[in-house]
């Protein structure tokens, strides 16, 4: 049993936490609790490491063998260190390495989320979320966003993570992807007050939604790749909505137009 | 110049920031910033104490002057006395002492909203963000929710608090509110799978929307009074959406269905 927060696993996972820049260069992050655990065991992910408590209970023990059980090394640490590491108030006893590999865009997509500038941890994870729930099938980070491998980020997300493909590129690389993706999509871009109505808007064909941050809004790079844009009129007289509120709007009135043909 | 965090004045903002209890005794709460004071301030809203700092700006500066021609008391603090209450991560100079007296309800609403369990103070911020910027009439807090008035919720709200009729009840008086609010108030439950699609709802008519927290969902109380259950289909297969996510989603529905006849 690890009891020392030196130990080098406990330092590597520390970092893997705390460091953006560590994740990238090792290409992993980390999940804390039974719950994601087990969603990235049922959703096939690969583990480098799970370090647990005895504070697991059977759900958690379950999820454990799980991964012991396609060769993923475990050890067990005390609770001083699990507490020492968590970045959750509760630590439920299981925490695991896992390789950030998600899953890959569809060859010919129709329905693409792309963020530009969403900085706040929690609100990206709620997008990812809401993308993933209204079935999105991919989601494009733009540079200037948080790190979507981040433990807000990932908490926030709830297993999105695991069943949404999500790729953070630069804007060339973005264009690209854009164009592979055939080029009939269409590029709506989110607007605080300009362009049409979402209403109004046909979301039927395969479109790509850009959604700006909330304090500077989407870029110049995603005004020029925007061919349309599109705000969400405010009986109410607000200025503006949360980030997370508005990408969730409009990508269930695209699924509510779909639906209905 | 106050430069003690022992001042009286001080201990009392303090008492406000960080205890409800100190909230619904005195019938007061804090803002903080140059945004939310200048909204109070054109809101009309009744302000009990102004403290600020040598850091303010034009626009904060204008802000303290029209509390101060309305008769505010305004202290000057030091920074460290500043950062010290404050609890954003860099003040901005401002801060106000208000009494809670939110809009009244208006006689015969036709949107209101009912918020059952919300504990979260960010996601509590963000739908009152949100259900004022839809439009809705009214807020009914029911048991189990986050303070409104608290400094994350108040933050969240980004001045929803100043427009938005809001009012914590007890279930009795909930109820009692709802049907002295005319008895052709549709009730509606939001709930993560049971009911009808959200979508098939008819939102025309006059109607209140419960949505409960996510973790335990509305409780027993909120069922008895709803008439009909919605939820929102989720192609993605996820299992469920934020709570502030979920009441968006179904608000602006209801602005849309309106909005189109």
């Amino acid at each position: 049993m690890i009891t020392s927060i030196h130990n080098l696993s406990i330092q590597t996972v520390r970092k893997l936490l705390a460091q953006s820049k560590a994740r990238r260069e090792q290409g992993k992050f980390v999940i804390e609790g039974v719950r994601l655990s087990e969603e990235a065991l049922h959703a096939g992910w690969t583990a480098r490491l799970v370090l647990f408590t005895d504070k697991l209970d059977a759900r958690g023990q379950a999820v454990l063998d799980g991964f012991t059980a396609r060769g993923v090394p475990s050890e067990q640490v005390s609770d001083v260190v699990m507490h020492a590491i968590s970045h959750t108030e509760t630590p439920q006893g299981i925490l695991a390495v896992l390789t950030i590999k998600p899953k890959p865009l569809p060859p010919l997509p129709h329905f693409l989320l792309i963020l530009d500038g969403i900085r706040d941890p929690g609100n990206l994870g709620t997008i990812l979320r809401t993308a993933a729930a209204a079935g999105v099938q991919g989601v494009l980070l733009a540079p200037g966003c948080a790190d979507a491998w981040s433990p807000k980020v990932v908490r926030a997300g709830m297993g999105a993570h695991f069943r949404l493909p999500i790729e953070c590129l630069g804007w060339q690389e973005l264009e690209h992807t854009l164009t592979q993706s055939g080029s009939s999509l269409h590029v709506f871009l989110a607007d605080s007050s300009a362009g049409i109505a979402y209403t109004q808007a046909d979301f039927r064909p395969p479109l790509a939604l850009i959604v700006g941050g909330e304090a500077t809004g989407a870029g110049s790079e995603s005004l020029s790749m925007a061919e349309a844009k599109v705000h969400i009129p405010m009986p109410g007289g607000s200025e503006s909505l949360n980030a997370a509120v508005a990408a969730s709007i409009l990508l269930f009135e695209v699924q509510r137009q779909r639906s209905q043909g």
